[in-house]
């Protein structure tokens, strides 16, 4: 495992939210982490210089799929890799490329061997293996790389939930084996995903099946796929419970600002989302006092700063009132400001939430929340 | 003329070039200066931060007409001017917003009285006195205004540019008159703009009747309207040895790379174009060696700098490469550092200029430009 290493620094005794620092070849992570995602090689409007100087954040997310098809993997292996051809120094973590094909719905096939699939971008045909996807993310040079696995969507028959769970788990031992295979020295840690649907007894099974691997972290995955979000959080509850408390714990694509503590308390470590970026550029930026949907006409001449208690660039700077006419007026510099905040926002959180565990106060924190105005005022 | 002072610093006694500064409310000018364009409040996909810490822009252009029309300068006055809606605490030079309305084309009808035209977003007719452009450019509390002028296309007859150069003149004594009724302590600077398409004898009589005014800087208005290009820069050299020698002369909307240098030797002081950040938007990059089309094939592994002689945040950070990338992608952080590169490369060149004028050696900077590699290589 020298890949990674994981190190609990503490536990709340009361729910099982952990701090701890994730050691990668390109840094160290504090956890629990929120990670940016980078989809097509960059965090959607911003630089290197914003996510590192102005957000701090240590780990970014890549999309395999994305990259795979543009520029493709192995361009990007013969500039020197993801992180040289980024620009970005500090760790990131690939996805399979499995929940993308799986989005796809008419364009692809599923066999025992992997997922026949077309390109979005031209309709050319591709195939991903379980050993595929791993070479691709080698060749990618990602910190962190996920197993192909089967994403369904929501309500599935119990059937059809567990065959997909049995393919997942077949994929997951052939993609490690690969792996294996493969890592020598390379610095590259693999995480096996537990799938399982909205079925308990699946993701039970899913993960005891997944540990015999020895992974050095665990995902769980099939998530924020339309279900209601009461179950994400009794799944994830379920779920991380049944991984290694010694290695880190994922929650793919989750999710609104209020849900990140609670997935913390079920020993949740990590998360990735497209909200607060994909949310900033379309006008909607969480603050403090709840959302504001920036096109709204009250804020025309308001000259008060997004959020009164943020310190990001954004918020340091500007006024609703600019922030408005930029997004009115379709300008890119709206992107880039709005998308600043978000993840700052997002970011923010993850940061209390930690000291909150540091201090032993995680109890108290979550109270404080549920009594305090709500981070995310829902709309 | 307290709203602006210009000071000569050095002059080149064989062409005419000056290096200066001028002091504004909003901080020191060094010229040759060129003006970055913000359109709408903002340089489009930079922040101020970019502009004052990567670019060291002294002065930006914004455009009356946009602004007039959205979000209003009202508005734009009543949340403290258009410094602080964008957060801009250096100096702004303002149009008058006759140049926009005049590309309009079929929406607008011309009275002696002013422009009536109709809004490009919605078709709400609007009207434009000479006194009322100098009232919008208050508002917004820019430090360089410009008078109403009639910008004529290319080519016209000698007959419809007399007419139209004569509106000018009352135009320009018009508006002047009101800025002197309203001016009193508020450090807004006007220009009065020269026209007289490209015939020679208007130019000069057009020039002699804004002398009048003494007004504290001139411009050279109604070039890079379609003719060519020599053409734009005869009339530049015939034009400016008539301004005052100690006022800042300002030709409006040029030019290419290699155009400035040859502006500066006819005395001119002041320039601005959109071209640096529209082209960079659109994959269009200037550098020391020729100009560079990102999309082209031949950069899809170029591990290189896009100019290995820039010292811009782009060139500094990224490949040819992941630029490439970017731009085939649609990704917005393109235009981000498309834009800082090409509005550096601006920059440098006048930085270059200026420093070469101080030194007493602009003869031997032109003909070192002659010899070298192109400063912009066409195509």
């Amino acid at each position: 495992m020298s890949a990674l290493r994981f190190e609990v620094q503490a536990t709340c005794a009361q729910t099982g939210a952990r701090a701890g620092l994730i050691h990668t070849a390109h840094g160290t992570i504090e956890t629990p982490v929120f990670m940016p995602v980078g989809t097509q090689g960059t965090v959607k409007a911003l630089t290197p210089r914003d996510l590192q100087d102005d957000l701090d954040a240590k780990i970014i997310l890549g999309n395999t799929y994305h990259l795979f098809l543009r520029p493709g993997h192995e361009r990007i292996e013969r500039v020197g890799g993801l992180h040289r051809f980024m620009s970005w120094p500090r760790a990131i973590l690939t996805d399979s490329g499995g929940f993308q094909v799986f989005s796809l719905d008419t364009l692809r096939k599923v066999t025992d061997e992997g997922v026949l699939f077309r390109s979005h971008l031209n309709g050319d045909p591709h195939f991903f293996s379980p050993e595929s996807t791993v070479d691709v993310q080698l060749a990618l040079g990602s910190d962190i790389m996920m197993v192909l696995d089967e994403c369904l969507a929501y309500p599935v028959t119990h059937t059809t939930a567990l065959e997909s769970m049995h393919r997942t788990i077949r994929w997951a031992r052939a993609g490690y084996a690969h792996y294996l295979r493969r890592e020598k020295g390379l610095h590259c840690a693999l995480f096996p995903i537990v799938q399982g649907s909205m079925y308990p007894d699946l993701r039970r099974a899913c993960a005891e099946a997944l540990m015999e691997l020895d992974a050095p972290g665990y995902a769980i995955g099939g998530l924020s796929v339309g279900e209601p979000r009461e179950l994400s959080q009794d799944m994830a509850a379920l779920t991380a419970p049944l991984l290694p408390a010694d290695r880190p714990r994922y929650v793919m694509g989750v999710g609104m600002p209020d849900e990140l503590p609670r997935y913390v308390a079920h020993g949740v470590d990590m998360m990735d989302c497209v909200l607060p970026s994909r949310n900033a550029r379309n006008g909607y930026l969480f603050t403090s006092r709840g959302k504001v949907v920036i096109k709204h006409a009250q804020y025309i001449e308001d000259k008060t700063p997004l959020d009164p208690e943020c310190l990001c660039y954004t918020c340091r700077t500007f006024s609703k009132a600019y922030l408005r006419h930029l997004f009115q007026a379709g300008e890119i510099l709206f992107s880039t400001l709005a998308t600043l905040h978000n993840v700052r926002y997002y970011l923010d959180i993850m940061r209390r939430i930690r000291h909150a565990i540091l201090l032993g106060k995680y109890p108290e924190f979550l109270t404080s929340l549920q009594s305090a105005a709500p981070v995310e005022a829902g709309g």
